[in-house]
């Protein structure tokens, strides 16, 4: 779609869905183009976006956290996946959108059967990667239609499309990062110069807030500084960062090789890498950015982010904060643990209120930046679905014999926290305690795995299930996810999970261990703790072996425990567990709240 | 290379290395090509190749079962893994040669290195994959040289080359194979048609074999008939077969949609197929056959060969033949045990010796077709080399105070088989029997392992492995490999392995259990059985559960197993396996033997 020389008509989010679908669809016609693609994405495909790249809520409703609208000239689809099923049904227009089900039906296979020969289906090229976008276009191309990249019409036509955000930058002290910014790059740039690449492209916001040792505030639960960098060979960074974001403590922080520049120059600077060789991550960065570097005639490297992997592995100073971090939280968990014992078997307390209890919690260290993100908190039933937000419409009470299961974490300066506990009010059923101590087996089989080098999450998924697999149970979502240092809650490029994945867990990477198991209609349990992958000596043959050290300290519900179906060494890691648990966070813990904490780490009772 | 107006010159097998290797560059250098790719693969991809297609053992001298010469105007290497290592350092001339490990430089990293701009390197498209020449076309373009389909100048220049085998084709009777080769046809066939393919290209022995319920003799150790064959949508099945291989027999037995056809009308059929959709796996079948239908305007579908997966999956039938194979070689193997164990500690049984007898053992049932690869007979350090085969010069004695590994197996019609013993000949170390009893652990958690419908063997390779990663131990090859049906001892699609594979294990399927561990310059150690994969009942949510059914029958040794670091469940499960061999096999055998068996089968003592 070309720049239309009269602008489209604007409609606000706040009009009917078949108005801001039919805006669209004149825009469209205007342009001469018969269909569009909306994710979720962002420019930088990050989890958290901003409110004015809220697109496909803007146009659908629908405002999950991933998804996709295909609007095509008389059908249109909103693809959603199996957390978000419900969700859609109450947001999105059925009169206007079709919901679809991403694992009954792809995008892709949706698109290759609705598109019709010679239709021209436009999509924003900076809302796409490469590895994304070359299914879409096959699929097109199976249809007899062509995928054409265009300027956004869901922006045009969005009249009250919210500001682009401009939160202040402000620098992650060394204290914290460990290690100064300009050693960070040139470690990178040394790989860059051997490969015998120019420079490399960064669009990840977390890649370019480690590698400046900045922080920022564009998006919820993410301390991030939303931008784009060019890194060259030589260690020196240009930063295209909105001027607005700036400030004096950024400047006195920056040192001599990151040059500023305004986001307007990123397209120049990208066409002035005219005949290099120039690294770019396909699976992370805009085909936009593809397209500039092509049309210069640069080399394009497709490899991945080089920051990913140097980010993932902690250095000891950011460890040593996020185990400061994780005492911190432990903290604030317990208390509300201990309040959650002593108030809701008396009734009354509500899922939403509890959360914000939790939050109120984690605010007395005066150390919160943000939640690391939306507390789940679910009572009896509403327990079972994973992703749950409790609403105001779902605001369940904590219940007598009834599980409640919180998800929760938090942003410090210092450290980024995601624990889970599941905890019985009242007296719990037989089935509850079984169930509760099949997962307590594969939190342990994990926490206390040994492996050598090389060894990636996927080989160690299996450990976390055995036990449930056993009495023919399981849970349907992966055992471990990496976490960033006060960052991305959720960070790769490790994963420990039933879907295959090379990458090999190395020291200093951090990961949650979180086995679960759900009982549609009646209770969820979850038990989650973040480890970091740590040196456990040499093996046979002089190889290196890992572990994980637990860095999560919060009690596990002694009440949920069936004794009868652990093994010896599970009761004694259990019990060595929560003698830590006390030891760090007896200090930080006083009156009714302490005596809690004592009995609740108590050794098991067999 | 085209075909020459006058003959190369030709030189035996038996000539110096040098003289070979200059043959080759002369007919090179005649025919305008600067280099040639001489892999071990034969026109079918198999393991086990004819003499005639041993062209990597003509030309370099190498006889290992796996690797890969190239040769250019001034230098030439062979490839090798692990495995092959000194093997190939005593049979390569190393002034001809250089000779590479796969581990540090693969072909095409090699090639991109060694070629040089305008060079035209020429290979036999017979002998590779489209998989396997991207990367090597890949790494050409890079060098700046070019790959060019030739007919193969080896064969052109090899004075004494072995003809072409031609083992007569012999009926798989119904009994054994469990489903008529008219029934397997017409589901693969209702499957093309649903994909709206005409015909699919078959090429793997062993896929034909179990497609038309035959069996060969063309190579050693599987019973495969080599030839290729045609599959089309209706069911009907040209069959490109020498008919030096044909007879009476095979004539009753083939139904009316078996056409044979000479194999030299093979590439007229592939013409045919002109603006068909035609499938055929490009991992597995020639780039010969690709150009053709490519050639031919054919729509080609690169999928999996058709077969694969419901050969891999057993019948009833053939699951209770290999369970009557089983009983019958468990047998055989006991008996050698028993005489093992009566012989040994008195000296002078060496390996050679010992397998020619376990041979002889499974001859006795006038059953054994033939071996199902070559016997694997490691005493002491021998016995830590994986891939051992004992050699006049390596022929070890079995000494007391030693361990003995024999790695073996039967082809028999109703089965094949492949299990590992290892055993104690006199007293064994505390050493010996603690990583034995890690090995067993391993093996029992993999046998004993319940699991989802959907899970993959890469998902459940780690079980095998945590007894011995917790003490800083592992061990360098799979878990599992599959077996067939009186077919190749080695069989895809699916795998246990640290390796991703994303095939689900489904009932029916057979694979091997058989960690182990190698503790070099001292002893090797592994327990191998075969398991069939097998329904385990219902779990949460209707899934399926699948679990395995140990195979084979055969006394582990009890003198190796320190029982103070097994659980009361792991000694549970080998006294009730030892009480299963004890019950199947006592009728097989008598007097001494059975005495040995009933004490190698009896319970554990603590």
């Amino acid at each position: 779609m070309n720049e239309l020389s009269i602008p489209p008509k604007t409609v606000s989010a706040a009009a009917e869905p078949a108005s801001r679908l039919g805006a669209l669809r004149a825009a469209l016609a205007q342009a001469g183009i018969q269909g569009f693609l909306v994710p979720r994405a962002d420019e930088h495909q990050g989890e958290y976006v901003a409110r004015a790249a809220e697109r496909l809520w803007f146009l659908t409703g629908f405002g999950g956290s991933a998804g996709m609208a295909i609007v095509l000239p008389t059908r249109a689809a909103v693809f959603v996946d199996g957390r978000y099923t419900l969700q859609a049904e109450t947001e999105v227009d059925k009169t206007c959108f079709e919901i679809v089900h991403l694992a009954k039906t792809q995008p892709h296979e949706w698109l290759a059967a609705a598109a019709e020969p010679g239709q021209r289906i436009a999509y924003d090229p900076w809302l796409h990667t490469p590895d994304g976008l070359a299914r879409l276009k096959a699929a097109a191309a199976k249809a007899g239609a062509t995928l054409v990249a265009a300027p956004n019409p869901v922006d045009a036509i969005w009249a009250d499309r919210p500001p682009l955000p401009a939160a202040p930058v402000l620098p992650h002290a060394l204290e914290f990062a460990g290690q100064p910014s300009v050693e960070k790059r040139a470690e990178i740039a040394k790989k860059l110069a051997a490969d015998g690449v120019a420079a490399a492209v960064l669009t990840l916001p977390d890649s370019i807030a480690w590698l400046l040792n900045v922080r920022g505030g564009d998006v919820a639960h993410s301390p991030l500084p939303l931008s784009f960098a060019i890194l060259k060979s030589d260690g020196g960074v240009d930063w295209f960062l909105d001027p607005r974001k700036r400030n004096a403590d950024l400047a006195n922080h920056l040192d001599g090789g990151v040059a500023l520049r305004l986001p307007g120059e990123f397209a120049a600077a990208l066409a002035a890498l005219k005949g290099a060789k120039v690294q770019a991550d396909s699976a992370t960065a805009a085909s936009w950015i593809f397209d500039r570097l092509e049309e210069a005639g640069a080399t394009v490297v497709r490899a991945a982010d080089p920051c990913l992997m140097p980010k993932a592995c902690k250095n000891p100073v950011e460890l040593a904060g996020i185990r400061a971090a994780h005492r911190r939280d432990g903290a604030a968990l317990s208390k509300f643990l201990a309040w959650i014992a002593r108030t809701a078997p008396r009734g009354g307390v509500r899922e939403m209120a509890a959360a914000d209890k939790l939050e109120a919690f984690r605010r007395q260290s005066n150390l919160l930046r943000d939640l690391s993100f939306g507390t789940i908190s679910g009572a009896g039933p509403n327990g079972a679905i994973v992703h749950y937000r409790a609403t105001p419409k779902t605001d369940r009470e904590l219940e007598p014999g009834e599980l409640y299961l919180v998800d929760s974490g938090g942003q410090y300066p210092d450290g980024t926290t995601d624990v889970t506990r599941t905890v019985a009010i009242g007296t719990p059923t037989a089935d509850m305690k079984k169930h509760f101590t099949l997962v307590l087996k594969g939190h342990i089989a994990l926490a206390t795995a040994r492996f050598p080098a090389g060894t990636s999450g996927s080989q160690l998924d299996a450990l976390a299930r055995v036990a449930l697999w056993r009495e023919g149970l399981d849970y349907d979502h992966g055992t471990g996810h990496g976490v960033g240092h006060y960052l991305c809650v959720h960070e790769g490029p490790q994963r420990i999970s039933k879907m295959p994945n090379t990458v090999a867990l190395k020291p200093g990477m951090v990961v949650s261990n979180e086995p679960g198991y759900y009982k549609t209609g009646a209770y969820g349990i979850r038990i989650e703790n973040l480890v970091a992958v740590e040196k456990q000596g040499e093996g046979d043959g002089g190889i290196e072996q890992l572990g994980f050290e637990t860095l999560t300290v919060a009690p596990i519900d002694r009440a949920l425990v069936d004794t009868s179906i652990l093994t010896e060494g599970e009761i004694a890691w259990l019990d060595a567990y929560h003698a830590r648990v006390r030891a760090e966070l007896a200090r930080q813990i006083d009156g009714e709240d302490r005596a809690w904490l004592v009995a609740a780490t108590a050794p098991l009772e067999r």
